[in-house]
């Protein structure tokens, strides 16, 4: 509990809940911090795939960049329109839901739900590899620093953010600074006639190709390249967040973070590029870009530091929106209910927890490697965008309005290139690690329909109908089974003759002698409550107890039995195995037993 | 449940453990099986520790292995004289307690429960290798065919083995017989002249010297051989079990016993030589020496067979000393009462199950090997053997008698020459594993200790003083907290109400609609029990109904607060997670509080 305090602070109250209203340029801060910061390994995992085709072919990482830089113009496209559709906040799910049905929402929500724990273990993995590129000795640590930096995201969560806007400005704004920088640095280097493969000064040994250059390398390539757009959706999510006019400040930020977006990710590609630049296992591409551009000084460091910071941002993002997904789902009875419940600190934090542990179990099984963890990352985000895009070109037939048409065209365009994508990436990626997310979808939605089941199952069953008379009070038998006399046994039965009713003590006779040196204690400590002897042919005093429990409720059909269980609570948790062994069976024996309810009477150990 | 009956069998009644008195044939086949079975490996731990000398050193094996059977002599006089002193079975732990008081005693209990695990571990290792040697394909197979020799001999225990003498009668007799026939059989072709060495046909080639033939080496091999001697001490454990008079047939019975294990292992030490076998990795050098007589006949299975079952046998003996040992020292209160508890089956569960989990890690850890096990064995056992002798030696003193002084001498010359090799196998096999036992023994002897002091100071917290008087009814306040108004509600009020007494229903107002929509559902089904409101200012449920309890039981020191919580049982057991997450947060925080008491009232789902 104190643990708890320290980690997680004091408790707050509802009315401490304001939302604090963003203005465009912190919730820029806020909101972006996942999309930008895929920058910072998309260019890498393009050229990763090419490179295996040899050297030359890194060409092609211009035209693909190009093509990704398109999409991401059509994707906001779309997105603006769902801004302006869904002010209060629209997931994939609920435009899934609500346009398209209870399955399609479902498979939205799957895949968002895949999608959020990967951007975890995808943005700390990268976050961590921004690290170990400028401090190698960290290398062999990745996987431990992952596992911390998830910690420490999820402990911050779990205490709740309430001031993010402000906090997030910081690093983000850097680190669109730091980018900026290093690619009009770039840029002048190039324009001024400075060789660039000279001064990378290490990209230059050709590779030898593995594979050839085949069209399904190029499109292996894209699927790689598309990460960059993961996170795209967050503004769209949080519409509500905004200033008046919320719509139209969102819309606007929107558009704002994918010109930023693709103009980084543009500028990179180009000038890894033009440097040269090979991927390395030891240093990420943007490493390198900044090493060669600004050498091993401050400005370099400036670029890894905030490359890590926002990628932690990003990471921080998912903890905010897997638990609201999370309790979504559970209001509408799609995942427990208790992903529902608020905590102490006005968070959900059961989903936190459960975020934490997922995307930490990632990064053990993925030994804290990013390109690992991309093949799995994609296909989960480009089918939720897919199936809110589908959603919105079905709400416009049935809705129609103003410029329906010119919407349906926006939208559809954006339902196309989405599925496209989503169709190649799960098919280039399928082996690498895509055929994991393609199955875990269905399982997912199984479960999701599973637990609503089972909801709708209880809803039926415990349902007050109108001709439900109110119950009559019956009689009730209190039964105290006992094995000796002592204060733990005289507690339970000071307990049970605290109300009126028909009380019995129970010993089974075990031993002989046991039994009459008990009734002779009991003739003095009992309080004038009779004591039943059992008889126990099978010294089994469960047995027993049972047997005669089950006479009890055969004689007399309106009657309940409660069983006061005198139990010893020890002072210290492993103490626990020394006692109540039979108590617990007994519980297990009784529990499915109608009209049987038992209590414990606990008496605290000191020592 | 079904699983349980059908493994174990249906529960027997108490008067059916009647105790079946065994002659001396039949006691020596139910005894002798762990000591006999011995020396299935003895001779060939010898062998392994000497070839690390060369092979001309293996004539040293003759002089040690006379110097053991030297050793068993006078184990079995001293044993002697603890089956007259001990008709009632004299364990190494009841004789050290009675004797030389609780430390010694603690010390042979911690020792001899080393040992029971071992003794399976190592006899299901060589019952494999028995099996291994003669069917070498399933060499590989070795752990897991361990591993369910133990599951086997761990459930047939388990359905409790009344009729143990007359089932093992057979394979005791069928190993000693084969073991003797394959003894006459190489003597005669040692007398009329066929050479060994050449029947061998495999034994020839001269291992080379890995350490020179020091004193240290012998005295390693020594150590090695001992293990021929565990289980010595079974028929003074099992005295009572004897028909009358017991104590003469059970020394009878252990001179007999030692006379056929001498005569036995001398045979087979003797054989290895004449034959020259060496040891190897994936045939036993019994497996040899019955070859080299018997050639790949029917005889040679024989031996095989009757060896692995004996083996087995050995280990099922410490299935029985076990749990038995257990239940004492849980009389003793040294270990969890529980250990004292027989099962349906008459026999103590817990320790037997304890026991396989134990044996079955050994074999695991040590991948089912015997030679590495058995560095860990005979520490134990001749740990225990002193300190019972030693006992022994001590209660001559102290008590006196008719022959004293012969009988002092006797036990005083079996603790000398036992303590002798205690300090020997201590220190040759040290550091080939004899260490996990000299760290082990004091950790066990803490844990008795610890449970000890853990019962004393319970029993001094609960016993009732002469001055404790009869505690007076108090008042007794029932809370039933609702978050709405379903079936499950009203049958826990219905429970509550079966009863006179202050009920009140407590709704925590999370919602404000929810909470006047259940206010009217009360008015409608509530039976009239009042409802109580709470505002909740952290939204948590939990928070706010621990206030109210804690001021109710502030309000009134007079007063008991039960707690009814309807609690919904779900038809299956995964279920639960979707359930009672409130419930379980509530026991939790209600769990130590003084005067208030839970009652869990559950409402069966039936889908």
């Amino acid at each position: 509990m104190l643990l708890k305090r320290l980690l997680v602070g004091l408790p707050l109250k509802t009315t401490q809940a304001i939302h604090e209203r963003l203005s465009k340029r912190l919730a820029l801060a806020a909101f972006a911090s996942d999309p930008l910061s895929s920058v910072a390994y998309a260019t890498e995992e393009i050229l990763l795939v090419l490179v295996l085709a040899g050297t030359a072919t890194v060409v092609w990482s211009i035209p693909i960049s190009l093509t990704i830089v398109l999409l991401l113009s059509i994707l906001t496209m779309s997105y603006r329109q769902i801004i302006f559709e869904y002010p209060e906040g629209g997931g994939a799910y609920t435009v899934a839901k609500s346009n398209l049905g209870e399955l399609p929402g479902l498979t939205a929500a799957a895949a968002l739900m895949i999608d959020y724990v990967l951007t975890v273990s995808v943005s700390v993995a990268a976050g961590v590899a921004a690290v170990t590129s400028a401090v190698p000795s960290l290398f062999p640590h990745r996987e431990l620093m992952g596992l911390l930096a998830i910690l420490l995201v999820m402990i911050v969560n779990l205490r709740g953010l309430r001031e993010s806007g402000r906090i997030f400005a910081v690093p983000t704004y850097l680190f669109i600074g730091a980018i900026l920088v290093m690619l009009a640095v770039g840029l002048a280097q190039f324009l001024f006639g400075r060789s660039g493969q000279m001064a990378a000064g290490q990209g230059g040994n050709p590779v030898p190709a593995v594979e050839g250059l085949t069209l399904f390398l190029l499109l292996r390539a894209f699927s790689s390249g598309c990460t960059a757009l993961t996170g795209m959706e967050t503004i769209s999510n949080g519409v509500s967040a905004f200033k008046r006019p919320e719509s139209k400040n969102a819309a606007l930020t929107m558009v704002g973070m994918a010109t930023i977006l693709g103009t980084m990710f543009l500028g990179i590609s180009a000038l890894a590029y033009h440097f040269g630049i090979l991927p390395k296992e030891d240093e990420t591409v943007v490493s390198q870009i900044a090493r060669a551009t600004f050498g091993q000084g401050p400005l370099y460091y400036l670029v890894q530091a905030s490359t890590m910071m926002i990628l932690i941002l990003a990471a921080n993002s998912a903890f905010n929106g897997f638990p609201r997904l999370a309790s979504i789902l559970a209001r509408d009875s799609y995942m427990p209910h208790q992903m529902a419940l608020m905590g102490d600190r006005l968070v959900f934090s059961n989903g936190i927890m459960i975020l934490g542990v997922f995307s930490g179990l990632l990064i053990i099984l993925f030994q804290g490697d990013t390109h690992a963890l991309i093949p799995l990352y994609a296909v989960g985000v480009f089918l939720s965008f897919t199936l809110a895009q589908a959603g919105m070109v079905r709400r416009w037939v049935v809705k129609r309005g103003r410029h329906w048409r010119k919407k349906l065209i926006i939208n559809g365009v954006g339902a196309v290139a989405t599925g496209v994508a989503t169709g190649i990436i799960a098919s280039t990626k399928f082996l690498h690690g895509a055929w994991i997310v393609v199955a875990l979808i269905p399982l997912i939605i199984v479960w999701f329909r599973t637990v609503h089941g089972h909801y709708r199952a209880v809803a039926e069953q415990i349902v007050l109908e109108r001709d439900h008379r109110p119950p009559v009070p019956r009689q009730n038998i209190v039964l105290i089974p006992i094995s000796g006399v002592n204060r733990a046994v005289i507690r339970a039965v000071d307990y049970a003759r605290s109300r009126p009713g028909d009380i019995r003590a129970v010993l089974v006779d075990v031993d002989k002698e046991d039994t009459a040196r008990t009734e002779m204690q009991w003739a003095q400590w009992g309080c004038g409550v009779p004591l039943v002897v059992l008889p126990s042919p099978y010294r089994s005093v469960l047995r027993s107890l049972l047997d005669y429990i089950e006479e009890v409720l055969e004689k007399d059909p309106q009657t309940w039995v409660t069983v006061v269980l005198p139990e010893i609570l020890p002072a210290r948790w492993w103490q626990n195995i020394l006692h109540n062994q039979r108590a617990l069976m007994l519980k297990a024996a009784l529990l499915f037993k109608e009209r049987v309810v038992l209590t414990d009477v606990p008496f605290h150990l000191e020592r």
